[in-house]
């Protein structure tokens, strides 16, 4: 896979450049897919000051679509099979409203790919990096559109994040097997686990909550915003209810941090996972605030593993999905 | 408590007339605040073709600020007892950067309206009504905004729904009464509910998860999106599980019926509310979709306290809210 992202931004931008430029971004995807694009919506949402970012389960954009959505907007798609209704049908909508298509898909061959003005294949890595991931490849476009149409100062600090991050990764990974070993232990017979963090890895809590906990492991969960846990949701806590916190390295990480001191004063079952441990502050001052949602992505894709392994309960199992129709 | 939105409106317009204009706003609350307010966001983002509008938890906003928020921007906060200090912290945000700052309080001498350019009271209605809760006034807001904006071809269907919505929601939350008993009868030793909706009422589940399910009543629950149901969090479906849906009368509905009809296919315990029964309807075509979360409001809040009752928990109690510091 080789993607030209400086040649894509370049070939955009100038196809709208008569007609007042791209002046909005959605990204529309569903489940974990719709989560692995919002690190790309917080980038731009942050950086951008013109550019204005949205993020849609692919549905409702379709179904309510934003009157701001034109021939001036890009729309990005995300289906790992390249199959989901839902994005295929997000994808359409954009080619019908003239708007520019990206479909970021697993497949090459695949309905998804097939609405796609550009076509962001990830799928035949030699091995998984995730560098190459489709939220990293998400997250390239956007920089690399930010700094075509409005220039971005942290452009080169990014490209150097995005040069070292599989070996920060790798790291983790690693550093984070033994944590996830006990967190299983702990965790095994738990019918409720709830999942917390803010800023940019909101959308890691979110996917682990849906794909991680409830999919692969039928465990009850809230993905909460340590920026809201104080406004209801920590009502819940007592010595028994266990949360899983990730604690964020940017500006954001004050909010997490109040989170985990409630916990660790009344609570009791309480994971942190924090990023200064996991080296992700190595990925740039500017930048790896925006980038921890693909280290934490890997850090948590051992703790789903392990769980699965001491719960006997394989992350292969479902018990609808490529089973009944719905 | 009266609010003159024509001459607030015209007011802010005429204030950014000269620098280009009013090009985005923000809402920023946290909770069931945020989750309020979201109701005028959801419209905005279906009705304006310039305005760009946004949701943020308040203190998400202040420490990971939009590079788009300037003085033409207008921040919306809210707080019913206006001293939420995360939205006290937005609204100076928003004065500190010389954008339009409008406070929604429910009392008047508070810190967050002493942050208002704009203070939008709701605090002394002879009785509550929810054509003029903090929800409808955000919402109002929104619509007059648009208006003297851009235009909104709905804007008297709007107002002929505002001018019924007392009505509506009061038949609803009597015809709800009888459902309201059973559901807190079936519901009362149950430790887990989850709640779906989606379109312009995802921001009820939202509520109904985080204020009145975790908050009141110590209840595990996520909000799910009727969208993003099937791609993950419906495996936790069995015969024992508990579902409530709110089933929207808008575009979005068809989303809501589909995991209805999965959820009675294959789970057991699910209690629908559907829009239509409740009248919502008739609050006009092009506009129930966006009036639709007040109704649902009315009708949760019967829900809630019948749960209470049954469960002996009054919606009072609080282990740590208002009782220790955090």
């Amino acid at each position: 896979m080789y993607i030209d992202y400086k040649k894509v931004v370049s070939e955009i931008l100038d196809s709208r450049k008569e007609t007042g430029g791209i002046h909005n971004i959605y990204f529309a995807a569903c489940g974990g897919s719709k989560a692995g694009l919002t690190t790309a919506d917080f980038f731009l949402k942050c950086e951008a000051a013109r550019l204005e970012s949205h993020v849609y389960t692919a549905k409702e954009f379709v179904l309510c679509p934003p009157r701001a959505f034109d021939a001036n907007s890009i729309v990005v798609t995300l289906s790992a099979s390249g199959t989901t209704p839902e994005a295929v049908a997000a994808a359409r909508a954009a080619r019908e409203m003239g708007a520019v298509s990206i479909a970021i898909v697993g497949k090459q061959d695949s309905p998804l790919a097939r609405e796609g003005d550009y076509v962001f294949y990830n799928g035949d890595e030699p091995k998984y990096q995730y560098s190459t991931c489709s939220m990293a490849i998400a997250l390239k476009f956007a920089v690399e559109l930010l700094h075509q149409s409005e220039g971005y100062s942290h452009y080169e600090e990014m490209q150097k994040g995005f040069g070292i991050l599989d070996d920060v990764i790798a790291k983790a990974r690693e550093y984070a097997e033994a944590g996830a070993i006990r967190f299983a232990q702990e965790h095994k017979e738990d019918k409720v686990l709830h999942v917390m963090a803010t800023g940019a890895n909101y959308n890691v809590a979110y996917t682990t909550t849906t794909c991680i906990l409830m999919e692969c492991q039928w465990i009850h969960s809230n993905p909460i915003h340590s920026g809201e846990f104080f406004h209801g949701p920590f009502e819940v806590v007592d010595k028994e209810v266990p949360f899983l916190v990730l604690v964020g390295v940017g500006r954001e990480r004050e909010m997490d941090e109040r989170a985990v001191a409630f916990l660790q004063k009344y609570g009791k079952r309480v994971t942190v996972l924090d990023g200064k441990e996991y080296g992700i502050d190595i990925l740039g001052d500017s930048v790896s605030e925006y980038l921890s949602p693909l280290v934490f992505t890997g850090v948590l894709s051992r703790y789903s593993h392990r769980l699965a392994d001491a719960r006997n309960h394989s992350v292969a199992v479902r018990r609808y999905m490529w089973h009944v129709p719905y």
